[in-house]
């Protein structure tokens, strides 16, 4: 195709970087911004630009922020004593959205994988057991992956040794989903995870 | 949900505005720019910015392009005698990838839609007029929308006046697709416009 002017062939590959995001759409999201305002594109590219200037890790859980310290470490009032591990910054903000949680976060940055060469070491652990401190409860919340299994037991291990509560997500049936399309490994979790009433 | 950087959430804002992309897709394509290397997200700002700057609408068919006349215009291969209308510029490029068109393309920039105020005035037509010698085929290539159809009826009695040829795409059965999943006013095209084998 190569009667595609040569700068709107480069947006379009940029735009099918973005996981999920195939040539199709990219060409669809491409000409939108060709027939949006000006402003509008403008906008765009000051924004991408803006976010990797500005956004850097908290030094302490290791979300993103714009400042030395997120947000979140810095609310007083929430619980230290009670730390959600999460293996990436984005999950933060899923738990936010939920507006019941009251502790405060880590962010592993991956989990324990071999075949990709990421141990513990290249997690980030050892400023977790900095924050710790007796009788602490730390939440895995690592995905639901064998990967994210096997760094949930390494936590598990690593934080009971030092008088730390661990606990791991309830596994069971979504909220609104359907018996009929649960799959057999969930089931046996909700079986097994059954709750009186 | 405060604690999440302006910056991010300004990103997440202007990557809503582009259609079928939620908040919730616009978030993940957020963060992955934040995970992505600087030079990624350097070089889909300066594709953005670049597209606006660059890119012109043709003089003489009215897509885009970085000169003043598009390369399908350019092409002396071409029949000048065949001209698909279609709405938009994105338009072409859809034909184009068939690699099954050797004429030319005309773009209205739209289509007739006295609702949103668009008339025979709002639309690139009196530049078609001016290209068009006595026995050309005009294709009208606009959605099969009811707008659509309408600006193929204006324009059919436009042209056949002025002695061209005014032909319709052809409306049917999608190939692969199935007759238990088509919609009844598709079948009714289908029926009328059966072809001997």
């Amino acid at each position: 195709m190569g009667i595609i002017p040569d700068s709107v062939n480069r947006l379009i590959e940029e735009l099918a970087r973005f996981p999920g995001i195939g040539h199709k759409t990219a060409r669809r999201l491409t000409f939108h911004i060709l027939g949006a305002p000006e402003k509008n594109a403008t906008d765009l590219a000051r924004a991408v630009i803006d976010i990797k200037a500005k956004i850097r890790f908290c030094t302490i859980c290791g979300g993103i922020t714009e400042d030395d310290v997120c947000g979140v470490c810095q609310d007083t009032k929430r619980d230290p004593r009670l730390i959600c591990v999460v293996e990436e910054p984005a999950d933060i903000y899923t738990f936010e959205r939920t507006n019941s949680f009251s502790g405060l976060y880590h962010v592993l940055g991956g989990v324990l994988s071999p075949l990709d060469g990421v141990g513990p070491d290249e997690l980030n652990v050892d400023s977790l057991l900095e924050r710790v401190s007796d009788g602490c409860e730390i939440i895995v919340a690592t995905n639901p992956s064998v990967e994210g299994e096997t760094t949930a037991l390494y936590l598990a291990k690593l934080f009971n040794e030092r008088g730390c509560t661990v606990t791991r997500l309830a596994r069971g049936l979504p909220v609104g989903g359907d018996l009929e399309y649960i799959d057999d490994a969930t089931l046996i979790r909700a079986i097994e995870g059954r709750t009186s009433l």
